[in-house]
């Protein structure tokens, strides 16, 4: 016999003021919203999931939690790849992908007014048309949010010559903690006035509030790119590469990397013909436009060949492009073939991009783990990707062990435990390692400033002070 | 007879600390450092100014301030338009000048580390030579700091291209208002560890925190540019200019615009055979390289003739652009023969550049005032400046009257009351009209948490919340 229970009385406010469509608490659907793609990490069960489609609505859903003490943890598509928008046990879970329409684009002014729900894929062909470009493009684009984009800062392949999401965003609409509806930022490219409160919610991971509406910068189209891959024995030889284009002044619109095991995997995968011997593969395009374009590839084509490379090729053809940049795209599914996969997330200083590459094959090595490494060689974000077995406990413990492991090695080459990914809830421990205890304090000091309750996606990049703490308790002892 | 009273116990405190001659509190010596470049905004007769040789320094002034309960006004150059760094009565004035050392400029890492004492300029001078430049160039670059560049977060003529302070600022250090030293952002390109609190502090008009070091972003040294000028007989046709270059996707390192008050300003000034009738002149510049640079600037030129322009000229001459440059750079130096100059600086988007243009015009006209607007067209960012004779009672009301008339056209046309001479003492009012009121509470709510007893540049930006009334009023009664 099933039991059923009177829902809570804040679910049934809820049901009024969004309608019953819009707030779910069957288990078996609420499940399905639990966690993000960051398989590993922890996640909780939501007591509903709510759906709003309209700024009023998030402000309704805010009042009826801050009325009655219930966490919120606010969610996109779910591509995330920290636990940032895991479930928190006794939580609501909002999910803001009803709120999908671009409002407005305007080339006059270069920009786009969107709503959280946008998927990065639909804001980028939605501006096509005018010959815009909004460049942040995480390698989920065709399904993960802006309002995603916007809570992890979400960078991707284009930031070595565009930046990331925080540089894009000139506005936001947010609604606070307790529902009130917080407009900062502007349409103007320029402007002081104030604090520069849209760049502090950019990348806050939805513990400050709740992204309603965003206007965004955007670019003007990029030009049919030039495209160069090249091989190396070693990864000095990489290291040295990216050092000189650094130096020399190039700005490639792309510069990826991925070592032996990437490469490998990818040629088992695509039958592609790589050089399984090579140490690191190197793809970096120019956007700059006909002769500068060739120009440029062909300054980074001679870096290469100074550097060592056994093998470089340069093509303006766009298809040939897209297959050289097929190999780079296809390296996390091509690990996944090898196991379930730990991806991590870590930036250093351009010119310490060797020396990372060679730590992480020291780790892989007295760990006893595969561990391909693919990233963003321009802008020195790298994402080491442990591939194991995770039904196997020891496996498993070398695999978390490693994952600190390359932290610790990022850390100490002066990088940072995050690069795009975000802190979530898989690197609290070590956001506070990384920020220390003056910075926390002031996270800290901030989040009770914005969120005294601690009901904004509690527990998640940094451990809660106490009123968040007791949110949470309360809602555990349930 | 010499009236000496001996000085207040935290005078003493401060000298035993930092040196007698690191504590200044001669009035006569004071009182230069009390105000700032907004030659008509209130000013406060500084109780002591400090001179810190160090970051130590600077914790021990706010350790002896808190303790006492002294407000404290960071200060560097005093280039500000805004009254950002205006004594306040009582307060310490702390001048920032001394700790003026470049630490180190990494060419594999495209940036420097500096102290806040340092000039804008001679960063600039130190990054040449490895081929580097730091882009934001406020028109007081020769002598303004580093260290006031980011607190008002500076623009300059480069934003068009090369965006503002804040686009250029990796790390921070910054002293709190307790004494505690905070480091917040990072060595390398990308990063999302916790809050963006860097770009917190940039623009905060040192109501937050004491900056003492800063990690900025280089880039390549840009290329010898391009320069075009064109006169136009209506702001129509200026506008219709900037906005295809916006939709026509042309990023030119510098695009510049003066109406006809300016330019025949400047003409008395430099003899320099200007079109005084032609209603506004444009001056742009492409730093793209050679043949990039060479179609940018002719692609402009054609726009300036599809818009009619009376007279275009181009020039691949470094020296003649650098003339055609001189008469923009001589604006304000020529608005400044016609009286004493109130500065506005108000961004409009893009597309309403020659609405406000026109509305500047009405304005002038109405308030029987000499209005000459000069402004970086590029991005929308209009320095309106009343020409006038202060020790005219009458004249000096309608020159007010007329400030706040700009302020009301910019907000109006969806512009900002500051694009990048900050708030400070003169647009308070302003801020909190732009803004409104959940902005302004939670400004508020983010000062008292990181400066809960409002001893940090009481007053200025916004209006302060109780307990910083209460330390401005207790030393008011003094």
């Amino acid at each position: 016999m099933a039991v059923t229970t009177a829902p809570a009385a804040w679910v049934t406010e809820l049901r009024d003021a969004l309608g019953a469509d819009s707030v779910l608490t069957d288990p078996d659907v609420t499940a399905s919203y639990a966690r993000d793609q960051a398989m590993l990490a922890p996640a909780g069960t939501p007591a509903a999931v709510v759906l709003p489609r309209s700024t009023a609505d998030v402000v309704a859903v805010m009042q009826v939690a801050t009325r009655h003490g219930v966490p919120v943890v606010p969610r996109g598509a779910g591509s995330g790849l920290a636990g940032a928008s895991n479930a928190v046990d006794g939580a609501i879970t909002l999910v803001m992908t009803r709120m999908d329409a671009v409002l407005e684009v305007s080339p006059e002014d270069r920009l786009a007014v969107v709503q959280p729900g946008v998927v990065n894929k639909a804001l980028r062909d939605a501006v096509a048309g005018a010959g815009l470009f909004y460049p942040p493009d995480p390698s989920s684009y065709d399904w993960c949010t802006i309002g995603g984009n916007l809570s992890t800062n979400s960078g991707g392949l284009c930031c070595v010559k565009y930046g990331v999401t925080t540089d894009y965003v000139l506005g936001l609409e947010v609604v606070l903690a307790d529902g009130r509806v917080l407009r900062t930022g502007r349409r103007t490219v320029k402007g002081v006035a104030g604090y520069d409160l849209a760049r502090l919610f950019v990348g806050s991971e939805g513990t400050l509030g709740v992204i309603t509406e965003a206007t965004v910068a955007l670019r003007p189209a990029p030009q049919r790119p030039v495209t160069l891959a090249a091989t190396f024995a070693t990864t000095a030889q990489t290291g040295q590469v990216v050092e000189r284009v650094v130096t020399s002044g190039l700005v490639p619109s792309l510069l990826e990397v991925m070592d032996n095991t990437c490469i490998c995997a990818v040629d088992d995968l695509l039958k592609a013909d790589l050089d399984r011997t090579a140490h690191a593969l190197l793809v970096a395009q120019s956007d700059a436009g006909g002769e500068a374009a060739a120009a440029e590839i062909e300054a980074l084509a001679e870096l290469c060949r100074e550097a060592g490379a056994d093998f470089v090729h340069t093509t303006d053809d766009p298809a040939e492009g897209d297959l050289l940049l097929a190999a780079r795209r296809m390296a996390l599914p091509a690990l996944e073939q090898l196991g379930s996969t730990l991806i991590d997330d870590v930036a250093v200083p351009r010119s310490r991009i060797a020396a990372f590459l060679d730590g992480c094959d020291e780790i892989a090595a007295s760990r006893r783990l595969t561990i391909g490494v693919v990233g963003h060689a321009g802008d020195g974000n790298m994402h080491p990707t442990i591939c194991f077995d995770p039904t196997d406990p020891d496996l498993r413990e070398r695999a978390f062990a490693a994952f600190d492991d390359i932290l610790e090695l990022g850390l100490g080459l002066g990088g940072t435990i995050t690069g795009e990914h975000g802190v979530g809830s898989i690197k609290v421990d070590w956001l506070e390692r990384e920020i220390g205890p003056v910075a926390l304090d002031v996270h800290r000091a901030i989040k009770d400033a914005l969120d005294p309750d601690g009901l904004l996606n509690p527990g998640k990049v940094f451990r809660a002070s106490v009123a968040d703490l007791a949110a949470v308790s309360t809602l555990s002892g349930r």
